[in-house]
């Protein structure tokens, strides 16, 4: 990086060849680059999704909800191969015209409603069945912080540590330095707030977590980018409290693995639509056994 | 960046020298550096901030809601030097324990409640007044769905395109190429929605344009980052009427000043504790004139 001698051009130009890792899906456009209606199955709610962290978090959300028995939360999960450009679709466009998982439609609305951004989703399915967002007003709030925390927080993580630690096409010295720090920072302020709170905005769990812990216990359990020891992940030890306690929840035990296309087979459940699919998956799992 | 032969050590250190104009202020750990605590002026709302495009958000809905004549909206704004590291005061970390402007505390309710993160803060605000957020399910859903966007887009622009186009200490080409890549891409999003819509979440100014127009008006406008050319801001045609309109609302032309500290004495207002703080403001100018 020291001999560096590069000068923007006047006016950037599209290398299509550039990008590293995931160059084939990132476009300067936006819009669909081809015709396709999303499939619609038989619940109210449709997700359109894959079991990366964004979308991880809606699928704790409405598992939770079934675990409390609130039926009107069941749901279609459909896998989106972001790898093949299926955000590009028009169908997929409609419902998140920024063709970024996950996208939800809910079909029991008036007319269907759109929702995108996960936490948006997990604000609107909060507000609809009116669980795991406190309703007194100050501790609402410090949720609220919390959820918009993680929303303005992970892409340093994800598009910038993740990104240039484990994806960019050579490592970089100088941001693998600016984001390790930013994310060591991040993960000092969760360990602070859970050193004396149980959950991230108090006593109960809520959206707060459910948003933050996909990308963050992932960061801190080396299940995403293997930068456990470049991070000292040991030393953020609230956190690691947390993380293992979530990952003990059942909701959590499904609905990390929903819409789930790789790693061990016990651990997949490409699409989900009713309560039963975990069980076939499960089973299916003792045969490979 | 072809001769590039970086190897990551097995764990990060801190070289405190790194990390270009800012690094000063950027830190691996969290919490207060000093004991101090935070000024609290007459009114209930107290908001700390500075007039980066995260701080603008708030004072533009703050002066929206006195433009509609809530009163109840009166606030102090105290600015916040984060050049100096007063972000990381006791009385700061209180507030906010992610040491970022802005943060607000309302000392109307029963306990102070503090709001961190710019988009919690417009939601706190928009509730709690029934105001810039709409009230049907459906467009409140929408305008939701543009808050979190922002929420999640600006860092990529901000933290990524910013930084490494305008403030690191070298010009890296592929950082720059993958940031500008997707800010052309958010870009896009917004100009496609702004075609048939009015305002970003449809006919009406919200909460949404407040969060979006600090970033990507700026930006296209060419008021940070001198990156109009580079990225072609010409072409969003529709992004730059939605400015122009926005910029014309006497509320925006107070609310971007507020905690301002540089630029023209004219674009410059320190604190702001009532509205006649604007008017010797304007005084001071013409006095200077």
């Amino acid at each position: 990086m020291s001999n560096n001698s590069y000068t923007p051009p006047k006016v950037w130009q599209w290398d299509r060849e550039s990008g590293g890792k995931f160059a084939a899906i990132n476009r300067p456009i936006a819009g669909a680059t081809h015709e396709k209606e999303l499939p619609v199955g038989k619940h109210p709610l449709q997700l359109y999704s894959l079991a990366t962290p964004n979308g991880v978090k809606v699928t704790l959300m409405l598992e939770e909800l079934l675990e409390k028995g609130i039926k009107q939360a069941e749901y279609d999960a459909w896998i989106i191969n972001i790898l093949e450009g299926e955000q590009f679709s028009s169908g997929f466009v409609a419902a998140n015209p920024n063709s970024k998982i996950p996208a939800l439609v809910d079909y029991s609305t008036e007319k269907p409603t759109r929702v995108f951004e996960s936490g948006s989703i997990l604000l609107y399915l909060a507000e609809k069945f009116n669980a795991f967002l406190p309703t007194t007003p100050a501790e609402r709030t410090e949720c609220l912080n919390w959820l918009f925390w993680q929303m303005a927080s992970a892409p340093i993580l994800g598009g910038g540590f993740g990104h240039f630690y484990a994806y960019a096409p050579e490592k970089y010295e100088y941001p693998i330095n600016r984001y390790t720090m930013e994310i060591k920072r991040q993960l000092d302020v969760l360990d602070k707030q859970l050193a004396t709170n149980p959950f991230i905005a108090g006593e109960h769990y809520s959206i707060a977590d459910m948003a933050i812990w996909p990308w963050y216990g992932a960061l801190v359990k080396n299940e995403v980018y293997e930068a456990a020891e470049f991070i000292e992940a040991h030393s953020y030890k609230n956190v690691l409290r947390w993380c293992n306690q979530i990952a003990e929840r059942p909701a959590v035990k499904r609905g990390r693995i929903v819409n789930k296309s790789w790693g061990e087979p016990s651990e997949q459940l490409r699409e989900r639509h009713n309560a039963n699919d975990f069980l076939t998956q499960t089973e299916d799992k003792r045969a490979s056994e």
